[in-house]
Parts: C-alpha cells; sequence; structure tokens
C-alpha cells in the first residue's frame, strides 16, 4: 500500500507518464490489460524505478496509499466506462478517478455525475505533448470533482512542464471542463498545423523553394514571433532525409485523418453558435486530404493558373509577408478558440480561467509557444478581456502583419495554391472588425420568401419600422401577411 | 370521410399548402391546436375551398379517407412526437402519417422505425418554397415508408412545383432521406444567400455602387446563368423603398440567425468527413452577423486598408469578373453539396436518385434556378457521375469563370471586404484539383509529436518504407519506438 497512483494503460502515453512520475519520486503502479504489457514493460522502461507492476485491478488497488488515485490512459469511448465499471467495486468513498484519454467532453460530464453519486472523485484530465511531452513534462488540464485537486495537485504540477518556473498545469474547472479545454487545445493544433502547411506548400509551389531552403525558413522564423513547438519540429522534419538522401517528407502519402477532438471543436463551435472558422477550416483540409485517389483523378480534368519561374521577384519579402499571415492567422485561430471557450463558460455555467488555460498550453503541450506567454499576459492584465485581438499587444501585431498577409492570400488566390486557413482567418478579420455585415439583405431575404421578420438598426426606427419588434414586411404585395413565428423554413 | 388529406398546423406554411392543395381539387381536412386558428383561417383564406375544419384530432381522423394520410406541419422537435403520439391511436394500419416540417433525419429515422412497428407508414418529407412556394407550388422531397408513396404520389406531385412539365417531387429513399436532402437543401440555400450578399458588400463597398445600382446588376444576372429565385428576390429587395423613398434593406439590422438545417447539414459534414466548406462558412458567416454588438466595438480598434474611390477602374470588368466569382462559388457549393449526399447514400446505406434530387430543387424551392436544370442535366447523362466538377458543362464553366473568381477574390482581400465563402469555395477548388497536397508535412508532424504513423506514396516505397503499411519514424534519435495504436492524441 506504498503506491502513490496507479496507472491503466502501457501504450506510448502511458508508459512515458510513469516514467515522468517515477523520477520525480512518486511511486507509480503500472496495469495494463493485457497483462505481458506490464511485466515488458518492467523489464525495459520501468526497469530501476519507483515503478511496480499489478496483473489485475484487484492487485493494482491493493497496492495504493489512501485515498487511492487512479488515472487511465485509455482509448477513449466504451473502455473507459467497462474500466470504470470494472474498477468502482474495488474503491471506496473519496477515492479518485483520472481519466487521461482523449475523452469527449460530454462523456465527461455524464462520469463525472454518475461517479459523485458513488462517492467516487472523476476527474477528466486534458494530457498533451505526446510521447516526449508526457516522457519530460506534459501540459495537464484537469478538471471535474475540484475536492479531488488537492490530492492529485503535487503530481501533477510535478510532472508537467514548466513556464518561467510556473507548472502548465492548473484546476480548469467542473465536470467535463479539463477535457472541454483539451478539445479546443486540439482544435487549435489543427489549425496550427494546417497553417505551417500552407506556408510550406506556398514556398514550395510558388517559390520554387527545395526543403532543406524551407527548412531554414522554419529555423529562422523559430527565432521570432513564432518560436513553438510545431515551427521546431517542421523544421527538423523538412531537414530530415531517408536513407538515400532525399527528404522524407516528400515521400509521405498526403492523407491525414480528422475524426476526434478537431471535429469535436467544429462541431461545438456550430452548436453554440460561434464562428470559429480556421479550425473548421482545418478539419475539412484534413477531409479534403483524405479523398486523395478522388484528387488524382480530379487534377487530370480541373485545371489552375501556371505558376511563372518568376513569380517570386524578391525572396526575402516574399519570406516576411508568409511569416506575417502565418503569424496573423494563428492570431485570429487563437481568438477564435478563446470565445468558444468564453461561450462555453457561458452555455455550461462553467467558471473558466483564461490566463491559467493560456498558461496551460504555454509550455508542454503540442501546441507550446513563446505566443502563448503573451496570451497569458494579456489575460493576467485583463481576466475581462473580451476579445484577444482587442488587447493592445495583439492589436498592434495584427495591424502590423495586415499588409503581408494580405499579400500573400492574395497571391496563393492568383497562382491556384489552396490556402483555406491563410484565407478564412483574413475573412474572420475583416467580418470581425465589420461594424456592418450584408446580413441585412440576407435577413431581407429570409423575410421576403419565409416571412422570418427582421430588425431595424436602431438609428432608421420609425413608426412603420419599431425598434426591438421583429417586423415582417409584405415585400410582393400578394401574399399573406402572416409571419412564421411557429415555422422555421 | 371524405377528407384526401388531414393537415395539423395552420401558420404560414401549413395554411397556403391546405390552399393549394384545395386549388388542385383534394378535400383537406385543417386543424389547429389552437383551434380559433381554424375557424380564423375557415372564415378567411380558405372560404369557399374545398377545405373542412377539424376541431379535435378525433375530428380530423373522422373526417378522412382510408388509408388515412394526415400531414403535420408543426416546429420540428417534440411537437411532432406529442402529435405523433396523440394520433396513433386514432388510427389504423396502413395509414399514413406525414412530417412535413423541417425535422432533424436522426429524428425522422427514428419515427419511421418506431411508427413501422405500428403499421403505420411514416413519411418524412422536405417542403421548400416558403410561403409563395407553399401556396402556388412548393418543393417536395417526401422519403420513408416507400409503401406510402402510391396513396401521396397524386397529391403530392399535383400540388408540387413544375419544371418543364416535370413535378419537382419524387420519391427520395427510405426512412429519414427526405429530410436529409431538405437539410442539404437548406445547407445549400444558407451558402447561396451568403454568396449573394458577399457579391452586395463588394459592390457596394469597393464599387461604391448605390442599392438601385446594385439592383441593376442583379436583374442582368438574373438574366444569365445566375438566373434563380434567390437572384431575382434580391433585385427587387435592393429595389424596395421604405416610405421615405430610402432603399429599406439599408435599415435593417445585420444581424443573422443560425440555428437550425445550416447547422445540422455542416455537423453532419463535419461527421460524414466531407469537405462541405461552404455551407460551413455561410453558417459561420451567420455566427459572426450575431454578435454585432462586438463587431461595432472592434470595429473601433481594429483597422482595415483604406478603399480608394477609384479602386474599380473599369465597372463592367469588375461586374463582370464577379458574376464569375458567384457563379463558380456557387457550382462549388453544389459540387461539395452532392459529394454529402453521395457520402450518406454510403454510409446510411440509402440507394438516393442524383438526378431525380436535382429535378425536386430545380423549381418550387428557394435555391431554384436554370443551374439545377444543367445539374439534372449533367446527373441524367451520367447517374454515377464521381463529381459535378468533372462533368464537361461544369468543368468548362469553372475554367472559364476562374479567372474572374482569382481577382475579385484578391480585390475583396486587398481592400479588406470580407468574403468567406468566395474564398473557400476557391480554396476548395484548388485543393481538389491538387494531386498533392501538403498533408504529407502533416503526416509528418503527427508521427514526429504522437507516433501516429504515416503511409508513404507507393512511387516512393523501399525496404524501410514498406507500401500500404503504418510506418513509424524515430524523428529525434531519442524517445521511443513505440506507435500510438491504441492512443490518439
Amino acid at each position: 500500500m506504498s503506491g502513490d497512483l496507479g496507472l491503466i494503460g502501457l501504450a506510448v502515453m502511458g508508459q512515458n507518464l510513469i516514467m515522468n512520475m517515477a523520477d520525480h519520486g512518486f511511486e507509480v503502479v503500472a496495469y495494463n490489460r493485457t497483462t505481458s504489457k506490464v511485466d515488458e514493460f518492467l523489464a525495459n522502461g520501468a526497469k530501476g524505478k519507483s515503478i511496480v507492476g499489478a496483473h489485475s485491478l484487484e492487485d493494482l488497488v491493493s497496492k495504493l496509499k489512501r485515498p487511492r488515485k487512479v488515472m487511465l490512459l485509455v482509448k477513449a469511448g466504451n473502455p473507459v466506462d467497462y474500466i470504470i465499471n470494472d474498477l468502482v467495486p474495488l474503491l471506496e468513498e473519496g477515492d479518485i478517478i483520472i481519466d487521461g484519454g482523449n475523452s469527449h467532453f460530454p462523456d465527461s460530464n455524464r462520469r463525472y455525475e454518475e461517479l459523485k453519486k458513488k462517492g467516487i472523485l472523476f476527474v477528466g484530465s486534458g494530457v498533451s505533448g505526446g510521447e516526449e511531452g508526457a516522457r519530460y513534462g506534459p501540459s495537464l488540464m484537469p478538471g471535474g470533482d475540484e475536492r479531488a485537486w488537492p490530492f492529485i495537485k503535487d503530481i501533477f504540477q510535478s510532472v508537467s512542464a514548466k513556464s518561467d518556473g510556473e507548472p502548465c498545469c492548473d484546476w480548469v474547472g467542473p465536470a467535463g471542463a479539463g477535457h472541454y479545454v483539451k478539445m479546443v487545445h486540439n482544435g487549435i493544433e489543427y489549425g496550427d498545423m494546417q497553417l505551417i502547411c500552407e506556408a510550406y506548400d506556398i514556398m514550395k509551389r510558388i517559390g520554387g523553394f527545395t526543403d532543406k531552403e524551407i527548412g531554414d525558413v522554419f529555423t529562422t522564423w523559430n527565432k521570432g514571433v513564432l518560436d513553438s513547438f510545431l515551427i521546431e519540429i517542421t523544421r527538423d522534419i523538412l531537414k530530415f532525409d531517408d536513407v538515400d538522401g532525399k527528404p522524407l517528407v516528400e515521400k509521405i502519402m498526403d492523407t491525414a485523418g480528422q475524426k476526434g477532438t478537431g471535429k469535436w471543436t467544429a462541431m461545438n463551435a456550430l452548436d453554440l453558435g460561434m464562428p470559429v472558422t480556421l479550425i473548421g477550416e482545418a478539419v475539412f483540409g484534413r477531409c479534403l486530404s483524405a479523398i486523395k485517389s478522388e484528387r488524382v483523378r480530379a487534377s487530370e480534368t480541373l485545371v489552375g493558373p501556371e505558376i511563372p519561374k518568376d513569380a517570386v521577384k524578391n525572396r526575402q519579402e516574399f519570406i516576411d509577408e508568409l511569416e506575417q499571415a502565418l503569424y496573423a492567422s494563428k492570431i485570429i485561430s487563437y481568438a477564435q478558440g478563446f470565445m468558444l471557450i468564453r461561450e462555453a463558460a457561458k452555455t455550461y455555467g462553467w467558471k473558466l480561467n483564461n490566463p491559467a488555460i493560456a498558461l496551460m498550453w504555454r509550455g508542454g503541450c503540442i501546441i507550446r509557444s513563446v505566443f502563448l506567454g503573451e496570451i497569458t499576459k494579456a489575460y493576467r492584465t485583463n481576466p475581462d478581456l473580451e476579445n484577444l485581438l482587442l488587447d493592445k499587444f495583439f492589436t498592434d501585431a495584427v495591424t502590423k502583419a495586415q499588409l503581408g498577409w494580405r499579400k500573400t492570400v492574395a497571391l496563393a488566390t492568383t497562382y491556384g495554391v489552396p490556402t483555406p486557413t491563410f484565407s478564412t482567418a483574413l475573412a474572420f478579420y475583416d467580418g470581425y472588425r465589420s461594424a456592418r455585415l450584408p446580413a441585412n439583405l440576407l435577413q431581407a431575404q429570409r423575410d421576403y420568401f419565409g416571412a422570418h421578420t427582421f430588425r431595424v438598426l436602431p438609428e432608421f426606427a420609425s413608426e412603420n419600422l419599431p425598434e426591438g419588434k421583429d417586423i415582417h414586411i409584405n415585400w410582393t404585395g400578394h401574399g399573406g401577411n402572416i409571419s412564421a413565428s411557429t415555422y422555421d423554413a
């Protein structure tokens, strides 16, 4: 009974997180359904560390200190429920179950409620950082039953990444809030990756750059405002050669999977009515990549503009403008992500801590970056900041980046290189800063064909167009005057 | 017992559809929960027509011929279930319940199954065309229990719109297929409306056109390839003056609602993994319009480029290019919509009839257009057409439109007028015709940080990069060799 934490699931994340915990002096009990994995782990990675094996759930539970802390790192979905079902009879009131998988937040909401009734404290924790992160300091985003926090805080904050000495782990909020914030993190990760891919594609197809040259650009960018884990690994990837001395990346099939957290984020954005367009386009970008054979066939029929060899007149200018496009688009994506989090807090009745969320993402996780330090600062300066774009640092950044951003999108548009996320970010920026959008025409159309009514702009209110009222106009002179109050066409 | 059909729900669509049915010689029994509406209707719109009132469900059912056909035109959601529950005990085996509301297709799937067990034939029918359509010929998209079709075909095809003599109504497919196709129709409607709004916004903000001038442009466009109901009403709206002689549309609040079928289409596209980007952006466009007060505040801080008075050098060229942009974007939107329908048929095991769907949308409904005649033709010529863009007519159209489309998007990008749907359509086109997309880099990133594995392009397969296998590379030289087969980070 000396185990600090039991961990179930010895795939890549589980093994690495256990080794990380052991390095920080915690005694971890490791268990896996296929128990040969336990023995294999004990004989290899776990060897010589404060890691104990368990060959059954009973065995695992019997080796843990009270209140018992059992963490699951298994595939999201039914497996989590099965294990929880098997675990609960073995546990006592006040014991803690932590789900560290990529569970969908509504599942975590449900598990939190179910376990609460049984006296078990449920924690749904986002874990990000992949293999390396889990091993040397992940970003951890725990939420759920706050009574569990004092018991796991030390372990979690010890093993987590640090940013300027502060742990990239804090209590997120109630019920499924931890997994919710992890979901948005992953959505943003989808966006960041797609943005980098578009920058690479532009350099390759319009600039005619080699992979080594593109790698050099990423090397430079990683020293500037874009300094981040994803830019860093992109640099490494572009410089990684296959055994024949040719860049490995060019041999990789261009089809990306999309099921999971990115999709959930986009669907949640639609559900909450928040225009998180960049993540949406990033998910759809993966969908389009996935229908490779159809694209290959289409490429034989559908034509585009020729890209002249001298499309880029001034390489440095081209690269600088591209950097601005990437930077500005990234700002938009994070602004949209925090808009979504704000709306979720409102809709689900959660109190979420924006500076803490930004700090959790600052280090350890896949989207870690210098940039997130600025976001932390912005929200610490003004916790009630309405929108990231309205913080002076980001207003200035986007203002400065704007010209290069526009030129890059116009260039890609002209030469037929697809930039769905650069483009949608710019469209969002231009829409967001528009006091008036053309939705007045749209409302007129809806009222014309469906009697859906509209409202008048206060400055134009009059006797026949009363302010704050749903107005229906008989646009055609015929047809009825019945408004569509009970039928939405 | 002489009623041909009973109709429940006397809001705008219900009343108009009843009058339409009566005009075609059918005897309709009208019922509404608030029965004063029945009396009001009988004393007004229904007067002198073959329309009978009912003051209870029992009364309604007792007045119908067998098999009884009861159509619901009530608000989607619980009200449909409540009425069905109350109706079923009054009906007999073989009777037909038709839900003509905007129900979500999974609900129609469920109702179809539940009613089948009770011997009642359920039909979920899309009804489009708004007030005018319902009155003089809607587009009807019935699906569900095919045994009901012979009994309702005559009524449905009589009252529906006609296109070149053919009814814009045919049997769609099993279970919720009718509502599914209606949902996609509405999604496309969202897209068409947003596209028109962007064209209007460009003319207004970049061209400096007055509403009357924009109305003239739409008048011209309505005689060309864009000839359609939505262009026609836009023309009328732009020329519609308020009592003070000023264009009414400019007084309308620019906030549009988005909950409902457009959102469902985008969510379904994400779920099925189909890149239906244009509808997605159109829905998000409405979301952005809805946060008007935030936009007004943002407009005071966030700046954009000045639009010079002479931004448009050649008005005719500008208008022609804009027309091409609108036309090409619209082609993309419909191509995406049919991609989604294709995938839905595969996923849900429905046999759907593409030429029939195009014909149903050809007339009567909100998206009716000359253009849909071309789509009908394309699918009649080749029912197995992989993608609308690969039909010669549309390949040629998009090829011809391409230059104007690119110039328009570049112009809007340069001058800061948001064109989310024009832009995403172009990005999709350029992505779809790309045999290679930069997703190879994305797959490398995923393998780098999460051991997610990748596949090799067949032409680069080798001993260390075997074709058709999931490959994991140790990119860093350190870290483990465990691939993430059971954990999706």
